[in-house]
């Protein structure tokens, strides 16, 4: 829907329509790094400054959910601990946004969808508000509507939460 | 109490006044990311050099605490490593600090507080000397006295107890 | 074989004949960087946008494979995770690389190898296509045809791979 | 002994009398951060590279120690990984410096010590090659004869090791 960066009335717009936040998990709530143990644990790097941005969304009335390709114990752990629910695994991230969409009773263009690499490329261009991080991979970096300024895992879900925040609270 | 970056004069009137200095944790003691591993397990990432600078605060016979908002047994676990008293799961920081200068008998402006985010910000507000760390949250960087030049997780706690130490021993 | 940086169309000719990369693993799937815990075990630090990359040299036809000089858990844990043949505990890369050529019934020409430090010198010098990463060591980055921009366990074999697609969609 | 750089001839030419070095573990063979766990594990985080490094200086018949402050069991294991000698828990570094050089039959300034913080200060200023990291804090730079241009735990002790390898191939 959205090709590049949009103006700032474009911005705000977009941000007054949208319902629910869609975020990718690796590489936005975390630095894209994980850490394999020699007994195969894997843990991810969070930003422990999330969860305030977050609460701010609800209490926006704005829904959250995180979308994971990659089926992994670390995401449940992670979405638990933020209390934000998750769905993982997932072969059709765009088919699940759409049946999220329907069940809010809302339109792709109500939808923001956070990601940096190349398997969130149908939802970043099917979503009313596409944003990536900061260090997003540059084949998708042009598909946003919305750059973060911080890194994933390093501010960038907070970042996207404070955008969110400063524009809702301003004249709309 | 203070509104910004003060004069070094009086900065060193201030650390002169301070009798006990409380800490936040996450971002202020540790880097602000929080390691997930697959099984739930949470760790967080501190500096070593943080030690040698508390013994420097307690020979100057200052009071140390850290006030966590989140109860998690890591705080725990760094506290009693580092051999400093500390207070978790607190919903109201700013009570536990008037309570603890009551005990202590004094003002809340012989108090320092180090933080990072906006939950830091009423006892930020209500100190005599509020710190925030290099890369504190832009919401709450305006409101300290001093802000630190290297970041949360490493050097920050060290660099504000060498600060005191630095104005203790120079000419009051 | 190649002693220093090629001409791109130089290097466009040398992807082009590759059917094997061999990659290091120390360095170039991690930051170099090993996490030692109180109990011995150990963990490094990889790529989430590694997997991505290996699945377009497979796509490609390219096999793939990981050579290892120290024997360690940690990297058929990774090796596993990104389905990808791995050798470790090798006193003698180069004879492997030979070995593997050999298999393949091509000559070392047709072999690509990712390094970073001074025990891939032999192989760096022996493959048609030695590759270091971005924060190699000084003592090899001068053997590389291509240096990437990314340092290792930061994209770094990502870069490789996104390079090989772009080059083999291109006019050969 | 040093206090501040030397001349390049004046470098040389310790380095030529050097028969032990004594490194320092926390910010030197980490980058002096540590990994705190909820369940009180303590991790820490050194370079791959370091190894290959050791070797040079063992093949050029010269002693190493890894000496430490704290008492620490990764500490040991780090230690045992490398094939290094190591002492921890230790008041008074310098008295132990003393009664390996004294065990060696040469002089303190037959040693070359490796440190970053005030804790490594007495040895710094007694041995006849004091080194500091890139990222030593402040009040230790000023004893060094050398600082690395790699910061600890990312480098640090392989270019002190390339160092001597690169001083003693060369015209003494």
């Amino acid at each position: 829907m959205s090709f590049g960066p949009v103006s700032d009335a474009e911005l705000r717009e977009r941000v007054h329509r949208v319902r629910l936040v869609a975020f990718d998990f690796d590489g936005v709530f975390t630095d894209n790094t994980v850490l394999v143990s020699d007994d195969g644990r894997e843990s991810v790097r969070c930003w422990r400054g999330d969860g305030i941005g977050l609460r701010k969304l609800e209490r926006a009335g704005i829904g959250i959910v995180i979308l994971s390709t990659e089926p992994n114990p670390v995401v449940a752990q992670r979405a638990t601990k933020l209390r934000v629910r998750c769905q993982q695994g997932l072969e059709d991230k765009l088919g699940v946004l759409e049946a999220l969409a329907l069940e809010a009773g809302v339109g792709l263009d109500a939808i923001a969808y956070v990601g940096n690499d190349v398997n969130d490329r149908t939802c970043l261009e099917a979503v009313g508000l596409p944003i990536v991080v900061a260090d997003a991979h540059p084949d998708v970096a042009s598909l946003a509507a919305y750059r973060t300024r911080t890194p994933g895992g390093r501010g960038a879900v907070r970042e996207v939460c404070d955008l969110f925040e400063q524009i809702l609270q301003g004249p709309s």
